[in-house]
């Protein structure tokens, strides 16, 4: 089962955390845009050859030390169907180098339509005889909002290809709780779907524990975290809000189980633009990205 | 505003309808998808390029007719990055040809994220001194699972580049009601989100009445369209669900107002099929979408 893979990564790093790839143009060091300008123009091929070449580097210097990255689909997708290649050779190549990859896409639609998000995302698509991973992610951040027909077909293409799914359970954002927080029948929005996590989970069980069906809760809610831990003992969570967004190592302590498992934990600004915030030479921006990286290790597991 | 453009659209072509584009490879005449393969193999690649010559023959023959597409990220996101461009190249084509374009991708994140979707799919992105439109679409459907963080940067793109948004308030599926239907404080999660879509909808003003903030209602459920055309007399609706998801003319009655606007009804399936049901020869395709649609448009007229 997917997560499985996802836990032993953790296990073997002794580091729960993903670096989350949230490549806007402004964050990659001068030069490697520079360079990718004079090949490309000041294009969306110029902008999608840079953000290549950023992601390679930073992969290069994370993979022995953080086990898994989430590439966010907008800031590819902000830069066209180039944009979108370069999601595609970023997956390919972190997988290659023994990442687990959470594509933070947070689709959501039904029947035959998510059953093609579910074929591209997490599954292969049928071409004539060929059947061919489209982006070849482990894993899909996705939205319940539309109910269990817009997470089924998902859950039967995870347990075909060995995939998973975090779905939003109470998101990171100040704003999360207008919906996530109000009571339904006395129980807030968020924990019911908290629980249909758990329930879908009942079809991808896994070694550890811990389902094939994870839930996104952020870190900016240290009180839901810990409630959810204790409610969803069979759900994984992916933590958003780490860092950049105010959430401290304190916060997400309660996300994780007795043995420090349960739960990874997201940084992305905080790794991509360590580089600006230690000063250093732009070239080293991948080694200020793996110090960051350790450092927000050492802060997590010094508070579990 | 933008839908202002999609309400003239409507009017010119006396047609509340919107065809959408959901091209799955199956649907595809045979003699198409067979010369794509002879050139670029059963590849992503062969598949996009047959999905790209199959989308130009149905626009070419619903342009005059038709006011509006509605192409279907996912079934471009199935067939990777070649599959995204032909997403892109649809929609320069269908402008091209004065169609209004509606990108059905369901999109939601928050902060500098949704910006990022913003940017690609409603505005322009910035590369060094060029400011490029990534998508190029004139609306984009979103889903407010989030909240008005998710939902602000949005209009505030939308006021800037005169774009619009459709928010999923009632979606067509059976489950839809899992979360949708349920009361907060004695109302229904859909009306909250409808309400919702009025508010946020009050910064993007239209000059027939309706804002540049929309809202998803499906055909199926026709007390529930006829419920919001009364509560949220600004926000223009979206409405999935005609023909193969079982909503006939009668159940969308109830999503206009007493001017025949306020809505516009989406069938993909039925025209992209139409030749599959008509029997007609693989080449008239095109001419089989054209009568399906008119048969289509006098079918809602003729309710109205």
């Amino acid at each position: 089962m997917a997560l499985d893979r996802l836990i032993e990564g953790i296990k073997r790093t002794k580091n729960p955390t993903v670096a989350g790839l949230d490549p806007k143009l402004d964050y990659i060091p001068e030069p490697i845009v520079r360079a990718a300008f004079a090949e490309y123009g000041e294009t969306l091929e110029g902008a999608a050859a840079a953000i290549l070449t950023y992601n390679k580097g930073l992969i290069d210097a994370l993979c022995d030390i953080v086990p898994a990255v989430k590439p966010q689909a907008a800031y590819y997708e902000m830069y066209g169907w180039p944009g979108v290649r370069t999601l595609c050779e970023t997956i390919a190549y972190a997988k290659k180098k023994g990442m687990f990859v959470i594509t933070d896409g947070k689709r959501n639609d039904i029947g035959s339509t998510i059953e093609a998000y579910a074929a591209g995302h997490l599954g292969v698509t049928r071409v004539g005889n060929a059947e061919i991973p489209a982006f070849g992610g482990d894993a899909l951040t996705v939205n319940g909002y539309l109910g269990a027909d817009g997470i089924l077909p998902l859950v039967d293409v995870c347990r075909r290809f060995d995939t998973g799914i975090f779905v939003l359970v109470k998101t990171s954002n100040p704003s999360s709780g207008e919906l996530q927080d109000k009571p339904i029948d006395g129980e807030p929005v968020y924990r019911r779907m908290g629980k249909l996590c758990e329930q879908w989970g009942e079809q991808l069980p896994g070694k550890y524990g811990y389902s094939g069906v994870g839930a996104v809760v952020g870190a900016t809610w240290p009180a839901q975290l810990s409630e959810l831990r204790a409610a969803l003992p069979h759900t994984f969570f992916l933590v958003p809000g780490y860092g950049a967004q105010g959430g401290g190592a304190a916060d997400v302590a309660g996300a994780f189980d007795k043995d420090g498992l349960g739960a990874v934990i997201n940084s992305s600004r905080g790794i991509l633009c360590a580089w600006k915030k230690e000063g250093c030479a732009p070239e080293d921006y991948a080694g200020a990205a793996r110090r960051e990286a350790l450092r927000m290790r050492d802060d997590i597991l010094g508070a579990l």
